[in-house]
């Protein structure tokens, strides 16, 4: 198909699939008859959607797709260290939190709960980081009033795992794989805070019902 | 207390203290022997705590703020009502999103999954319109990959929501009870998010373990 053909099926601006080829995020279409008409195939289309939702769904920078790429093209690299890039790349990030007791007894409790779980996250990953933030700003407010949540918390978040790698695993496709981990992850965040709101509107109308004589 | 003293205490400063008790969100402190010098006791600390989370973990409008505070204060609305309407004002917005196939067909699961699970949120549930949006920009940018994921999220954010009621039902200050609410749902998802990524990592290697030559 010529390029405006792969702008309507694939809905990305024309002006923006020419960005995508001088970046090297996206494969020249093949030249056929005329000098100024390449041709690109179902290959070009699926390449196209994974750097559309890698830079719109992942909100991931050029350098970022760009290196995501080469680990999707290389046999070589692990489908593990592809994802696990992926997902790095569009995680929460990492604000310079102050250095004081409730930080370090935070890092206490997650590192605990780590070695409970049995889960050996690499050097500097980032979810650990954001989860010592995030506990250490609800000790700063709340004291260890959340604390209990954790390991509850945890336990939700394997099954949640689980099901994300089931998606992943179901899949043949290395563009498909990453492409659906990404969507996953950073709208999975999304969709589990609408879920969550569900969910304790409903648990909490069972344990604190209404008076008989409220309508609602 | 002197206000100096509330505030090196709540670590909250003098001049936000201030605006706090013009706009009606602190009580004036009670005048003693000098008429420019007020009282502030333990109520007002507690009371000053659970403003700051409401701005500043909550992100709430000084408007919602003070709604929050009338339905606190008010012994006969159900404490069911005020949770809600807290989690409610720091919930994800809604984006315009576009009526097309995909946003029909997302509703549809929605609502089927909110039958299945038998959650009856109150018309126009914020939880629920995000959800739509999600599911229908995953459905969007991937088909129906991800449609799996709904039900194991359901179950799991139920988890969640049961461990989030747990904490709250514990306490029987109702100052505490909102603020613990709050702080739990909104830094509750960015704990989850970055726990989902620790357990996701952890999955992963699991079931693409890394080839035995290499080190990490």
């Amino acid at each position: 198909m010529r390029m405006a053909e792969l702008s309507r099926t694939s809905g990305v601006p024309v002006a923006t699939i020419k960005y995508y080829v001088r970046e090297g995020l996206l494969p020249r279409g093949e030249v056929t008859t005329s000098p100024n008409q390449a041709d690109y195939g179902p290959a070009h289309l699926r390449r196209l959607q994974l750097v559309r939702s890698l830079v719109e769904v992942g909100g991931l920078s050029i350098a970022a797709v760009r290196a995501t790429l080469v680990a999707v093209d290389d046999p070589a690299v692990p489908l593990h260290h592809t994802l696990g890039m992926t997902i790095a790349a569009a995680g929460p990030g990492t604000g310079g939190a102050p250095e004081d007791a409730a930080q370090r007894e935070a890092e206490a409790r997650i590192d605990e709960l780590l070695a409970k779980k049995g889960w050996r996250p690499h050097d500097g990953a980032p979810g650990r980081q954001a989860a010592i933030d995030c506990l250490a700003t609800m000790r700063r407010v709340t004291g260890t009033r959340l604390d209990s949540v954790l390991a509850p918390y945890a336990d939700a978040v394997e099954a949640i795992a689980e099901a994300d790698l089931d998606t992943v695993s179901a899949l043949t496709d290395p563009e498909e794989r990453v492409e659906t981990a990404l969507v996953g992850t950073v709208l999975g965040d999304r969709l589990l805070a609408a879920l969550r709101r569900l969910a304790r509107e409903h648990v909490s109308a069972r344990r604190f019902p209404p008076a008989a004589e409220e309508t609602s």
